[in-house]
């Protein structure tokens, strides 16, 4: 049995710069088929969807739609929920009343394990319905993906902030400490390594939740850096743990949120970059030390966005509704890389990402465990797009001293 | 007595990210001199200064002093030393000793009041120098001035980073408060309503330190909007004080740092946004509330510039040299406003500008307190320059509820 022709599209978790890319590639693909009566988009995705919160997007137009393209954070409105399957079985009853035939979510791992349930449900209950599944986040930790959509452009935010950071550092000395975004996986912390340019250049500790972070070593290292550079440039994941688990923020701090998951809150707040400065000034007597929590500011900043990321992100919303029309299974549209730089698109099972997470490969991280390696420097690079930002320096031509000694 | 042929450029204060600009301005300029027989540039302001930390600039390619310019963040490094007169008659000594004519030190008020004394030492001890101060402040505080580089820049990154917080909060509500650069000046927080655009955008609520905090207003405000938006974004400058003048940043916390000045440490820390959130969720009881720190981002953020400022930036480089050569007076270059969009420079006496602070005219700020005027508007959009992002929206085609009562 084929399915209805109504199309829905829904964005779940966390904005990005480029995620209505995504939606808007699969409202202009899905309104060139014949077959296809209307495209419907779901306000705050799934708690939306239940509600029937729907607007029209055929009655959107082209203009509007790569404007809206062009625009950062979720269109449709997001939501934080994490539908069991009593939750996915309103979701499909919503659907049916609705005649919707193909659905799409937009999402992370989380979104993508939804999209599983109700594909399964709808089998089950042999009610024809296409299901995809489209990669979205700004922590890369979508496994059977090279990267995925949204990681690029924070990425790029993030070495751009460090370039900045490094540069006012240097001007005025100290110790600089920027905590950003990433719970499990540190390639968005990891990102500030591109920042650098001349050999003494911050980020000069890198700290991702990939490695057991220690308090002890962490002033050992900040105190060689400085010692040595007369400054010390911090880059820091606000998942960092350690070795038993727990978060150095509950361990520094009091007060601390958790979300209905139990998740502790980590963004948002302050209190890491703050407890962390607070040691290396009290424990090494260094007087300026200045955190900064990169916060929402690196996902959802406008004006900061990867042409490739944007042109990824576009592609994935379009092959999303390729694979639905003219494939006969339900799946995750995932990115591969064949070629330096160059990419493709597969429709995996949902399965095989669903509710998983990627951490940071090994070959990634330098041994030292404060550094990345040249494979990450060449993972990385191509993905931040064209016309990076480029740091210059007076050269030193030193003039000789008349009056000391 | 005509000054002797070198001349002497130093920067000083916070980096902005157009600072290089101005340094290039002098550089470029002045090589154009016959009389010019070197240029040098001090390291680390007034301290490189008396250490005798100088570089030759005429030996520096033309190429790469336009590739510096830019850089964001002070190339010649910067200082927090404030001189007395003591330090100023060493600055002289030294000034004196390398032949050094002419004196261009890039600054804030602090730095221009630098350029005054030694000026009239330099006048007292009949030595024949040219001391010119060029504006540079993210504040914008600068008295005579219509607005001052660097300000332009920042401002466009807050704005830019409130139109993303924006949409990001929409698309997941809750409350959302950016703590913004400014002890006594309000500018760069007011710049966070350029963000607006539908009647509904934030920021809702705008503090700014020329107007006095009060807690329980403060949760007014927020419940109200909240309320009525479901959602409520907040941009506070760091600077906010009671009517007392006690900023509120040491009402809340206990443990708060003071610089040589005895001024408390309000950059380079979350404190702020992290207690004013805590009063949020305890005393209104919502719970999603985030806060963010713009801290150092806002002012040396690779990738977020205004071509206005750029230029402007240059040009009162360049407008320094050109006084200091064919004027015959020690002043601070000015930037007046003569039509909308139209500038020119003039150069003021140093001590109209000199250690005083400007901060924000009543006829800028709402009645209300916590918003801008259209005055406001008029003011700042011009400055923000060029190719400023623009945030667009799906038009709500509603689809009428099957299930739903």
């Amino acid at each position: 049995m084929k399915p209805q022709g109504k199309v829905l599209v829904a964005q779940g978790g966390g904005p990005t710069a480029v995620i209505n890319q995504s939606m808007a590639g699969v409202v202009l693909e899905a309104r060139k088929f014949a077959n296809i009566e209307r495209v419907y988009g779901a306000y705050h995705g799934v708690a939306g969807l239940i509600r029937e919160e729907f607007i029209d997007l055929t009655q959107e137009t082209t203009a509007n739609l790569e404007m809206v393209a062009n625009t950062p954070s979720s269109a449709l409105g997001s939501t934080r929920d994490k539908p069991d399957l009593k939750y996915c079985q309103d979701i499909l009853r919503v659907l049916k009343a609705h005649g919707i035939g193909y659905f799409f979510y937009i999402g992370g791992n989380d979104s993508s394990d939804t999209v599983r349930i109700v594909s399964e449900e709808a089998r089950k209950g042999n009610y024809p319905l296409r299901c995809i599944h489209i990669p979205k986040t700004i922590d890369n930790d979508l496994v059977g993906n090279d990267h995925t959509p949204g990681f690029p452009s924070a990425a790029r935010f993030v070495a751009q902030a460090f370039m900045g950071a490094n540069l006012d550092n240097a001007s005025l000395s100290g110790v600089y400490l920027g905590v950003i975004m990433g719970r499990h996986a540190g390639f968005l912390t990891a990102a500030s390594a591109l920042a650098r340019k001349f050999p003494d250049d911050g980020p000069h500790l890198i700290y991702v939740p990939e490695r057991t972070f220690s308090i002890e070593k962490f002033l050992e290292d900040v105190k060689r850096t400085y010692d040595r550079y007369g400054r010390c440039i911090i880059a820091a994941s606000e998942g960092i743990h350690d070795e038993s688990g727990v978060a150095i923020i509950t361990k520094l701090s009091a007060e601390i949120e958790k979300d209905a998951h139990g998740n502790v809150q980590l963004s948002g707040t302050g209190a890491l970059a703050d407890l962390l400065c607070e040691q290396i000034k009290s424990k090494l007597g260094i007087k300026r030390v200045r955190g900064d929590t990169f916060g929402y500011l690196q996902r959802s900043f406008m004006g900061c966005v990867s042409d490739v990321d944007q042109r990824e992100a576009r592609e994935v919303g379009e092959k999303a509704v390729q694979f639905a029309m003219w494939g006969d299974r339900d799946g995750s549209v995932a990115i591969r890389r064949t070629g330096s730089y160059a990419i493709d698109y597969q429709l995996v099972s949902l399965e095989s990402v669903a509710g998983k997470t990627r951490v940071m490969e090994d070959e990634l991280i330098s041994a030292c465990g404060t550094n990345v390696t040249d494979a990450f420097h060449a993972y990385l690079r191509p993905l931040l797009g064209s016309d990076m930002p480029d740091a210059h320096r007076l050269r030193a031509n030193r003039v000789t001293k008349l009056l000391a000694g």
